[in-house]
């Protein structure tokens, strides 16, 4: 996967040092703002418009384990939640002036009667609104004792994210963000992340939704017994995805590479989205370089996933609701990011004086920079 | 000084529970949603819609020690150029969707002939969009040998940040933010931050706007004289404010201590802010429990006047740029929180099934919550 404009960053680098502002002030905000003009292959950078978020809903078989606080059915229901806009995902989404689509991916529903009929990947004909569209299957198999998907499911549901997320790019997304809905789903990001950065189940383990002790043993249990089965396809993403995954699983993973390869950066949410992003970088090496990481999850598994990515995360405040909710609070800081390095007056179009010449730091003309890289 | 509505907070924690969410799932934002509600003295609290940022520009006779990177016209430059709209702080607030109005306090101009003369504290007949009209004095003492104002002076800036705030509010505004601009501010801040935390002048001293070795030298300097003359005053905010603060600094402080008396939130900036802030906390005991902190400067004093005030920042990027810059980033944060608190749906609203009654932790109905509070 190419990396953003290396070229364009170091430019964005030196632009920054024309802005009124003392060189560096803006700490980590000039860092992004040089980021997201590295993505867009310009510099300044566009302000950023049309942020998409897109959760991906999903329910697992491991729910028949017991290892989650909530029914499997708050999954369906938390989707219509999401489309009437009283979830937090709906409320964070506009306050961020991002749209917010739901997709069912692989809720455990029947497909009802306006959508694709189940095998809709392809979407021909089928209504634009309807979430099932790209529906690939209910539910998964148990992770601890079989497969999640059949190799074509998996095709399928990488298919799925990837032409969900051409579409929002082709609607003119600037900025995307995924996010997931699935009683269940930190379960599989446990033991995704605990296979691909060698940690025990216990160090992985984490509360989900707020589970109790004796719903933490069989998730614990759950997570040693599926990592077990993941072991001998743990250097294959794909038969990884397809053992130990999920439809949703594969489809955030595909979302997030197609958003790389088309150059559009995306801001990753908490431990089941980082998961996710984890297996598309290793579906497509590099795409990594495209995303930044939007908070810090509660849960454990977490912070090792955003090691491994080698992402730091913009906000830390314990959440852990999932559903993107941690990456749309970071999307204003993205756009307030580019918004700065996009709009500020220059020193010589403000006629703001620079700094004393024999002053030994950096200087606004940007040679110390330029020297640097 | 009246704290926020705690029955309003404690209630606002109860409602929390009913939102289609798992139990503090959405972390430090349930925090400061509460804490919102409590402010607003409702539940659920009112959405934000019209954060206001007031700059509140000064220069300070300091710089002719030689303590800065930028000679002191850049402090009028300034003024114009966020006047203009070109500074970072007129872009970040318009990200943020708030207002940005700026203040000339202390500029070291002579008062220009659309103004109120310079001795316009009570604004009566002046253009209320003359950025001179509250300006009290032209720069002040250098804080190493003399007074940085009057006791005049010191009352007037104080009225004058009062009356400032006064009107933000009246004109609608529901969440305040000040800014600083003024070159050799930090020096100050390093001296009232110094002094009110018992630490040594080289503890407290940052690179500002980035100063070289010579200047961190001559800046230690005039720390160490200025603190050596505020030992006196230490424990009278007041006459502290006139021995080694400024015009800027007392308005600030005024304006913060204002909108807690008004009960109308506030977000605290960087160190300059902040400095003022422990001002207004002395002069109106109590008052810090109406703000938040946006973010943790670059500047080494901020987290000692943090801590003071025991505030956790929102964010951590290494900004050093003042003009309130670190608190309009933290402005949509904020008013996410209010908007996920006001607006969310309920589990019986939403249809969505409760979690299982045998979980020991949390229960939604709030059970839990109400024995400990």
């Amino acid at each position: 996967m190419e990396p953003p404009d290396r070229e364009v960053y170091a430019e964005a680098e030196r632009y920054q040092l024309r802005l009124t502002k003392p060189a560096g002030s803006l700490g980590r905000l000039e860092e992004l703002g040089c980021w997201v003009a590295s993505c867009q292959g310009v510099c300044p950078p566009r302000p950023i418009t049309s942020p998409r978020i897109v959760v991906f809903a999903g329910d697992h078989g491991v729910t028949g384990r017991g290892v989650s606080a909530y029914p499997s059915e708050v999954t369906a229901q938390m989707v219509a939640n999401m489309r009437a806009g009283g979830a937090a995902i709906s409320i964070l989404g506009a306050a961020a002036g991002a749209s917010v689509r739901v997709v069912d991916i692989a809720v455990d529903t029947a497909p009802d009667g306006s959508g694709g009929a189940g095998d809709g990947t392809d979407g021909s004909g089928a209504d634009e609104d309807d979430p099932t569209r790209y529906k690939i299957r209910r539910s998964s198999g148990s992770i601890d004792t079989e497969d999640a998907l059949s190799p074509e499911e998996l095709i399928a549901a990488i298919d799925a994210g990837r032409a969900i997320a051409a579409e929002e790019i082709d609607a003119g997304g600037d900025l995307l963000v995924a996010g997931d809905m699935g009683i269940g789903n930190t379960t599989i990001a446990a033991v995704l992340i605990a296979v691909l950065t060698d940690n025990e189940p216990t160090a992985v383990i984490g509360r989900g939704t707020g589970i109790d002790d004796n719903a933490w043993m069989r998730k614990a249990a759950v997570i040693r017994d599926a990592m077990w089965r993941a072991r001998a396809v743990r250097s294959d993403p794909g038969a990884l995805l397809a053992a130990v995954g999920g439809a949703d699983y594969a489809a955030m993973a595909g979302f997030l590479a197609e958003a790389a390869a088309r150059r559009v950066p995306a801001i990753l949410d908490g431990v089941v989205v980082t998961a996710a992003a984890m297996m598309a970088d290793r579906l497509a090496p590099g795409a990594r370089r495209w995303w930044v990481a939007g908070h810090r999850s509660a849960e454990p598994a977490h912070t090792f996933a955003l090691e491994r990515l080698d992402l730091e995360p913009l906000l830390d405040y314990g959440m852990r609701l999932g559903e993107g909710s941690g990456a749309a609070l970071a999307i204003p800081i993205v756009r307030a990011a580019a918004a700065v390095t996009a709009s500020m007056a220059t020193f010589p179009e403000a006629g703001v004086s620079e700094r004393a010449a024999d002053d030994v730091g950096a200087t606004p003309d940007g040679r110390d920079l330029l020297d640097a890289t």
